[in-house]
């Protein structure tokens, strides 16, 4: 029988608390102890990685009570719960069913007399032929030539994260022969985002998906009229180079304005879409629906491992419980998500979404205020690149911010340069280690403005290059830490009412039906 | 007689912090009393630009307190000292004169018998002459056909300000007939990342740009070297398509790898290094020398604004005093970026650099520990993506995040479409009006998850188009905000002795000279 407390409510929270400041990391992580840590505080991963949490400020009884926490938080029976189809999402009445999308964990969840998992797998089947003929040159342009680009059209989750995703694979694919399609994406109601995307391809041999659920999207309508009118503009028939994205219950469903539509449905939050038709369509033309599968494969199999009841087997919700420990013990604000590695630029703005947009919330799933802190900020650029940046804040800020560093042992694009005695992937790699060891324990220097005081924790996911199971295995890594982070909060992490005020305005503004200072503040921008 | 005092010393910071809690932000912007302060809660800024403070936790009597703190603090005294060329980069022993570079707002700064202003403004004239003659094609590759693309190589403030900068006038340019040469940036070690681009080019028709101050950034020298490889692959001569940006004492300041070579020095760091040839070369290139000179007036008119003793002229200073008072007496841990502007879609990661290595310090100018908080966390990104994303935490999260929003009437690209009896530039300004309120005065809902507390402060930045000279009025007003922001926290904000160590390890793990929790990590990375 599932309980939902808030955190503060249970016994092993207390317990947890108690064992605030036991582990000095500059120490822990010090001479053989140290490497002990390194050697042994690592939790395999699907996909080949593996989470080693060796520089966080934990020790076994930290991590005996961060068990006691899980255990009496239920968070694995809550787990099962989702995945089987229960109204998760209660401010919505929804269930939660992404994990459906890539495999099934759980019994078969039927709605309205449709198995799920057999309705998603479906729409992947549909868009995997839909690319296939796509690559083969069946489906074509006016002129009968091939596609060569695909461009999709969406926003939030339609947009961050198949964008990463993409991003994440564009070189591996360039380099093993699976660029099929070069992918662009327009997003933000600004005329000057379409217009730069726009301007960059050749719309004549250029695919455009769009991406809405509701179909009712204002950004994603506004740049759909807004590439129709560059088709038109091009003597192109725009239905021919279009296809939808929605729910099957939305205008675009069986509009004929496009070529074909796909299918999502209210149980797929937006940030968590990347393996549905969200992700799907754009990713199979881009690089071919077997490259995709491989993707949803990673991903399904990290979302068996998150069954786990052990944390030391379970490293989403290790994960998760460590990051709980940080922020509501620890008392932190914000956690950096720190890729060493230029294809997930992207992928701390997908986290970014995914995790603030979840878990950014002050009420519990009962709609009663909470009296701790919930998610935290999270932000991030590529290392070496922040190194160079806002690492100087991170060393010897006058905050700690905990680090979620990311590394690969290859590099994806089969190129390298050897300088000075080592590689650019060594060096990459060498920069990472270091920055673990400085970062935790620091250097003491008679120059107080040279000294780093260390004692700031980091943990590292490591695999052996990025790959399409590597990348579905992180993505869903971080989906079901948040989620797990979700039930420890107690929070609803599948709803999202804060973006909803500033719509209503916004249509108040356009309608200039506005008063007092939102008036004030129309004028000024002469709207 | 200036005098260097760390913040909690003054007795203006004590009567200030005694401020908190009076301004009700809900009420203060609801009705007319709301556009009274939309209306009055502004101060004119260079470049046709205006900063908005209406919708921060302020009124008379906070402003009187900020006032009372900058003068104690001398901060204009300080700012003269800089840029009369004082040593005010204690820990280096530096002087700190990026202004020069644009205009000159003191006396005379001579250094070794050299003239600065004169020395910035001949490398400019410089950088100008040689773009001029790669336009002409009278510098050309060996084919003798024109440069169609430029590339910068180089990391941190070589890169973040100057690429900022590209993408915040590459539409602009387009649309003016302003657009030259492309332009594109290396800047990771990863191998991916100068392998991706240089995938994306045409390296016959490419011109590089090095630039390391010091001659010896490992990331860039790294990066050089694949550049060169291929180069050399495609059968071409590297020192016939590369020119360097260094010191005159760095090993490529004579090289004759280099068809030319322009200075910058000690006195100007990476982070303010935009306006300095570091940007000067890259984007006189990309958009011609008038173009680079119109920014350059942007950022001088800027600098001359920030000169004024009175907050109410000074919008550099006040929204520096603004972030301190929300910092250090309201206790928010960071500040979100929200430009409603495509082009400035990587401004936020150019101010994360900016601010955070600026400020994210623990130690005073004389090395001793500060008993305060000093540098927030910087992040954000463009709406109306962001609401899209992370929004929900901004409105509904347990902790309160400043915001500081940009915004212009009028696009760049001079496209746009009509939908629902709007265009997009109206649905994007419309946006941020709304968030604005919505962020200061919040609704009630009887479903708590559905409440908005309000309560949220913002600024915006409000200017007709992004042109040049708007973009360098913005450019300068945040290194001057960053840099009140130093003076008032009495840290020295420009050197960064937080990544040193990181340099340090990463050396020795390259040389295998490790043990310990160090070797563990080099080892688990195959390095």
């Amino acid at each position: 029988m599932i309980s939902w407390k808030n955190l503060d409510t249970l016994a092993a929270y207390d317990k947890l608390a108690a064992t605030k400041g036991r582990v000095k990391l500059n120490e822990a992580m010090s001479g053989e102890n140290g490497a002990r840590r390194v050697a042994e505080y690592s939790v395999p991963m699907a996909g080949g990685l593996a989470y080693n949490f060796a520089a966080k400020a934990v020790d076994d009884e930290v991590l005996s009570a961060l068990q006691a926490l899980a255990d009496e938080a239920q968070l694995t029976d809550k787990y099962a719960a989702l995945y089987n189809g229960e109204v998760i999402n209660t401010g919505e009445k929804r269930r939660v069913l992404h994990q459906l999308t890539r495999g099934q964990q759980g019994g078969a969840v039927v709605v309205d007399g449709v198995d799920k998992r057999q309705f998603y797998a479906a729409q992947q089947k549909k868009a995997a032929e839909f690319a296939a003929k796509v690559h083969a040159g069946e489906i074509a342009n006016a002129a009968g030539e091939k596609f060569t680009t695909v461009v999709q059209i969406g926003i939030g989750g339609s947009d961050l994260g198949p964008r990463a995703m993409y991003l994440a694979l564009e070189q591996w694919a360039r380099q093993t022969g699976n660029l099929k399609l070069e992918a662009r994406f327009i997003s933000n109601v600004d005329p000057d985002d379409a217009a730069s995307v726009l301007k960059s391809i050749d719309v004549a041999h250029s695919l455009f998906v769009l991406v809405s659920k509701s179909g009712t999207t204002l950004e994603t309508l506004t740049n759909e009229s807004f590439v129709k009118d560059a088709l038109k503009n091009a003597g192109l028939d725009a239905s021919k180079h279009m296809v939808a994205v929605t729910s099957e219950t939305s205008p675009l469903a069986k509009s004929s304005d496009y070529l074909a539509a796909f299918f999502m449905d209210d149980f797929i939050g937006g940030r968590y879409s990347s393996t549905s038709c969200v992700g799907g369509v754009v990713l199979s033309l881009a690089f071919g629906p077997e490259v995709f599968a491989r993707f949803l494969d990673g991903a399904a199999q990290a979302d068996a491992t998150a069954k786990e009841k052990d944390i030391h087997r379970n490293p989403a919700m290790l994960d998760a419980l460590i990051g709980v420990y940080e922020r509501n013990v620890l008392g932190y604000p914000a956690t950096a998500v720190l890729p060493y590695s230029q294809a997930l630029s992207r992928f701390p703005a997908h986290l970014q979404q995914l995790d603030m947009e979840s878990n950014g919330k002050s009420v519990n799933r009962f709609g009663e205020p909470v009296d701790y802190v919930t998610g935290p900020i999270i932000f991030g650029e590529p290392g070496t690149n922040g190194q160079h940046s806002f690492y100087q804040l991170l060393h010897q800020g006058t905050d700690i911010i905990p680090l979620q560093f990311v590394g690969f042992r290859k590099n994806q694009a089969g190129m390298d340069v050897d300088i000075q005695g080592s590689t650019s992937q060594q060096k990459l790699c060498a920069n990472v280690a270091a920055q673990i060891m400085a970062f935790a324990c620091g250097k003491d220097d008679e120059n107080p403005n040279k000294a780093f005081a260390g004692g700031r924790p980091s943990s590292i996911i490591i695999g052996e290059q990025l790959t399409p199971e590597a990348l579905g295995a992180l993505l869903s890594h971080f989906e079901n830490k948040v989620m797990f982070q979700g039930f420890v909060w107690n929070v609803n992490s599948f709803d999202q009412e804060g973006v909803q005020l500033g719509k209503v305005l916004a249509k108040r503004v356009l309608a200039h039906d506005t008063d007092g200072a939102l008036k004030a503040y129309s004028d000024l921008l002469d709207i």
